[in-house]
């Protein structure tokens, strides 16, 4: 969950309705934060405003994430709803420097899903769990009348053990902090999308849906020093930017230049009238470092399979009253990465 | 989730689909969790068949469980999803001896629900955790498209710490072990019923949703023996007791006349044409006691309002290779309470 900002709750009117756009990642997915759960669930965890909780026991560190999944269709290339269920929650706790131990799961199946999907999907989280080092430990079921054909929806909620003793969280950014990202952006929407619409490439986009737990472990056993963490999943890269940026009140810039896209991606987002910035990605982080551990960082991260593809792509500028984020266009302009106001792809994940 | 015994995934027809009744808490329910769930997650935790997970970290001892929430209607007389999402997570771990202190919740909103209903159950959440003392610490949004009219599904789960020594669990049920019942079963069922088919009573018959974690740590404050606790949910008291009966390999006897069921209860299940014994109830729970602390154990548990009701209701027979609960009818005659095949009543919880 998001900024702590919200004050109280606002008075709703009758005419206000959930929209598709309130899960996209964008700027009413975080009024929604900000103005409902926020006001209502205020404790200071919540307020910490990180991919996970972060709770302290008697000494023990562990943080705790959860994410439904809803992603259509259930098989896209490179994953399915199940193995991603594993990596968004094993991901989201890697990003606050955790290790996944333990995950609960909550089905909700349609009435009329054929049994073999189900099995299929089961099959696809518990290798996805086995890969990852992460026990399924418990779950539940329900079934919803039939509706709008075969589908399910997946919860899984996941505790992890902080294995470090940095602070890893957005409040750690600093001027002068350099942007790392893991990888070229953009699959796991392309992904999705070119199997709804019917999209045909010389060869398949695959999601790039991955645990990156072990691109995080292998920067934090070198020794690297990391403020902050973020995967980037609805809303892209775009996206998580703007997340940090606000909630560690900052002014970021980044070198469109020094962004990986590939050819094949760029094509179906020129196709599709999307930009590949704004994309969601399941395999995909970016991390903010000071100044001398850029070098070393992307050294390490070149070394994991996850994050061979790693790069320099901008900096934390100063601290900044209305934060913001600000690309440097290939041809030489500049212009504002905001928040988007609308959904560019629903159901995603 | 539930017993371990079903062996390697079986293979599905393509005619094999999600019914309504895979979440009824029936014998279609448990096949599904035997068949597809248990053989693919296979691990010693989720093997210990019990309400959560029992999680041990360095000499810590924690829990964790999950619950999905897709009861219709939203508000329903004495709660509503957003406190039946609380309580249910916190009686889980409750069931293990464990408090809870933490927990996340998923939302799944239809498009186009409106945002001060979303308000409500989401304020009425927060209430319900702080007077269980726990902290809503994460969360996740996700949005469907409009379908079957405006809704929303919680999941939350929660992670709580053990605080007793004692290991309560079906595997330490024994013969001879007395069976308690914290009060009157049906209400949350019935509550529900009365919503949906407009029935009206001379005053409305309330959900028992409620937290048990009060009536629980009193008795083991007051230092009772427990063998096993579960509280009774979807299939209300005779699937929960056929539950223990399998997990535990016992025989279980238990007195119809001595089950409590206010007449207004008994009066709509007559004209539904429901069994209040597989009725769900949302605030109640049963405890395996040894003999000697039947007695004690119902003192303790009628000084605390929310099991001011209890009673003793049976006993552990014998160890059984067919476990099976059997009851001494009001008539005296015995008839076995089974599973039941279908589902008795959907989207209850």
């Amino acid at each position: 969950m998001n900024t702590f900002q919200g004050s109280c709750p606002i008075g709703f009117g009758p005419t206000d309705r959930v929209q598709m756009a309130h899960s996209g990642g964008g700027r009413l997915m975080h009024q929604l934060i900000d103005r409902i759960f926020v006001p209502h669930f205020r404790n200071p965890i919540l307020a910490t405003q990180h991919d996970g909780a972060l709770l302290e026991i008697d000494g023990l560190r562990l943080a705790m994430t959860t994410d439904s999944y809803v992603v259509q269709p259930l098989f896209f290339p490179g994953g399915d709803i199940g193995s991603l269920a594993v990596h968004g929650t094993v991901n989201d706790l890697a990003m606050c420097g955790a290790r996944a131990r333990w995950i609960s799961t909550g089905f909700i199946l349609e009435e009329g899903l054929d049994l073999t999907t189900l099995e299929r999907i089961v099959d696809s989280m518990a290798r996805a769990a086995a890969a990852c080092g992460v026990q399924i430990v418990t779950g539940d079921t329900k079934v919803l009348e039939r509706a709008r054909g075969d589908g399910l929806y997946i919860n899984t909620a996941g505790v992890g053990m902080i294995e470090t003793d940095q602070r890893i969280a957005p409040d750690q950014v600093q001027p002068g902090d350099q942007i790392l990202l893991s990888g070229d952006i953009g699959r796991h929407g392309i992904a999705i999308m070119s199997v709804r619409e019917g999209l045909e490439f010389a060869s398949p986009i695959l999601s790039d849906s991955a645990p990156l737990i072990d691109a995080v472990q292998a920067l934090l056993q070198a020794g690297i020093t990391v403020h902050c963490l973020r995967d980037l999943t609805r809303g892209g890269l775009a996206t998580a930017l703007n997340e940090i940026a606000n909630q560690a009140q900052v002014q970021i810039r980044v070198r469109e230049s020094a962004i990986p896209i590939e050819e094949a991606v760029q094509g179906a987002c020129e196709i599709l009238g999307l930009d590949p910035l704004y994309v969601a990605n399941e395999g995909r982080f970016i991390a903010f470092v000071p100044a001398d551990q850029a070098e070393p960082a992307l050294e390490v991260l070149r070394s994991v399979p996850v994050s061979q593809g790693a790069c320099l792509i901008g900096e934390v500028k100063s601290r900044a009253s209305h934060p913001e984020v600000i690309l440097e266009s290939l041809i030489g302009g500049e212009r504002v990465l905001d928040l988007l106001s609308g959904e560019q792809l629903p159901r995603i994940c």
